[in-house]
Order: structure tokens, then sequence, then C-alpha cells
């Protein structure tokens, strides 16, 4: 603990998850008060037509 | 606000997530009494032997 | 299944969410085509303070 | 309900995750005291480059 | 990893989610073949008027 | 989109909830390149009866 679970749209590359977790880690940690091996994250990629805002499939707009 | 998770068996066509979004957040707006543009919802598909029920693997049934 | 997880800020009431779970439901058996029995909601709530939208949380605006 | 999310690295073959649904709906089963048809499992298998531990993705471990 | 997240209704004795966490990760230890110290669990208790089946409350039945 | 459910052990202040949820959409806007508003953040706070590591709640630890 913490778990964080991150939904996005897929289509970053590896290099951008590997900073994104290394800074949502440090980010938790500095504001949360605990050690980074407590932190887990887990990133679930999602295609734009599982997406929807207001309504609306993200492959729509 | 609100963020709607659906989980479930992967296999409906685009025109019917592209219906289900539409209608659950038209759900949601007349119920929970807020605007559209504040609902996301993320669909995420699973495999039948990611799923079951009763502990029997869906693609077992 | 389907699953469907709703996290959103407290505050409705008991009507509200007795109608948000009907109608949600109706929504995914048309258009998912699967039976309302299939069909479980989750209803989680969630203060102010604990959600946040570009950053704020929401009880800071 | 209950409803069991389980979040875990590919590679699991589906008699492992046969095992695992039968299992883990018998611990619930017996401890929570609910029957089994109330009890449904959803696997949602990542890649290791999409889970992190102490801010570093599981694939440059 | 594994990440366990249960939702379920209220009112188990912490005794019952003892025996729970205890039983759920022998299951996965034994069919994932994961170490017991990489298995988290997460409950989240949920009232009845936040569980719908069917498009009724659980505490409308 | 981005989606961020955060579930942690329940005690932190709302001051360390705000700097949470500032450093970490600071840190994904940055790393996945998309704009601060189109990032929610769910923080969901847990009782440690409710969090098991290695089979252990924590309130036992």
């Amino acid at each position: 603990m913490p778990i964080v679970q991150i939904d996005m749209i897929e289509g970053r590359t590896t290099e951008q998850k590997r900073e994104m977790v290394k800074k949502v880690t440090e980010a938790i940690m500095q504001t949360a008060n605990c050690p980074a091996d407590a932190i887990t994250i887990v990133i679930r990629e999602a295609a734009k037509q599982h997406i929807a805002k207001a309504g609306i499939l993200m492959s729509d707009k």
C-alpha cells in the first residue's frame, strides 16, 4: 500500500511509462510519507472505443 | 466524476458499446443530477477464461 | 457480468441511487444484450477531499 | 457479491486460473459465509511493463 | 502483485476478514505460484443501498 | 482520462492529500503528455483491518 491504478488510452511508449511510474511513486512517497517499495502501480491501457466522455466514445470524437 | 468502470465479457460490437455509453451516461445524468461531461466511462473486456462465477471459469461452462 | 463500479461524490439520496441502478441496468441490458440478473453494480461514494480534477481537490474548488 | 478483482502479471495457464478461481471462491465462501454463486471473480492480466514496484517497471527488474 | 480487491457487503467480523485474507492468499500462492508477500488484498465494504443486482438495491430486497 | 485510483491506509491529512493529487497530476501530465484537466484522481482510504499483505491484516502486524 498504497496501490495505484491508472487507466489511460493506449499509445504511450515504454519510456513514458517508465518515467510515469518513477515520478508518480516519488510524488506519493513525498506526500503520503511512505517507503518506495510499499507503492505498487498498475497501468491499464484502453482502446479509444473503450473510453467515453459525456456519453461519446473517444474513437468517435 | 462520476467515474463508471464496466468489466464485461469480450465480444460486443463497437455499435453496442456506442449505445451502451450513451444510455448509461443518460441514466446517470438523470438520476445523479450531473452534467454529461462530468461522466467518464471505461469499458474493460475480459476473455471467458478470466471471469468466474461460483468458482468456475465462464470458458468451462 | 457485467460488473459496474460507480465512484461518485457522496450526497445522493437513496431514492436517487435506486433510480440510478435501475436505469443503468436497463441501459446495459438493452445494449449489451444480457439478462438483468447478470448485472451487478457497486456504488462507492467519495468525500470531496478524496477526488481531484486537474490536480485540485474538489473540496478546494 | 462479493466481487473479487485480481490484477496479476500475464503468463499463468488456464489450468492455473481454473484452480485459482476455484480455491479463492472456496476461501471466501467459508470465511464470508456466502453461497458460491454469489461470488464473481475477474482476472486482469498485465504485461510486465504495466506494473511497477518502488517506481520501477517489472520489465526493468 | 497479484493485487486482490474484494468488494462485499459490510457486516463481517474482523475474525472473518482475518481468515478470509489468510485463505485467499494461500489459494493464490498455491495456484499462481508466487510468494505470500507478493500478494496484497484490499477489502472494501459497501452498505446494502450501494449494491444492486438486476437493477434493485440490496437494501430493497 | 487518465483515471487514477489510489487505495491507501486511512490517516493522511487533507494537506497531504492536497499535495499528493497536485504532484501525482504533474507527474502524469509531464510523462503521459496530457492536459491537467484530463486527469481525475480518486483516493479511497482503507482501515488497517481491510488491507492484507502476505495473508495478514495490517491491523495484526
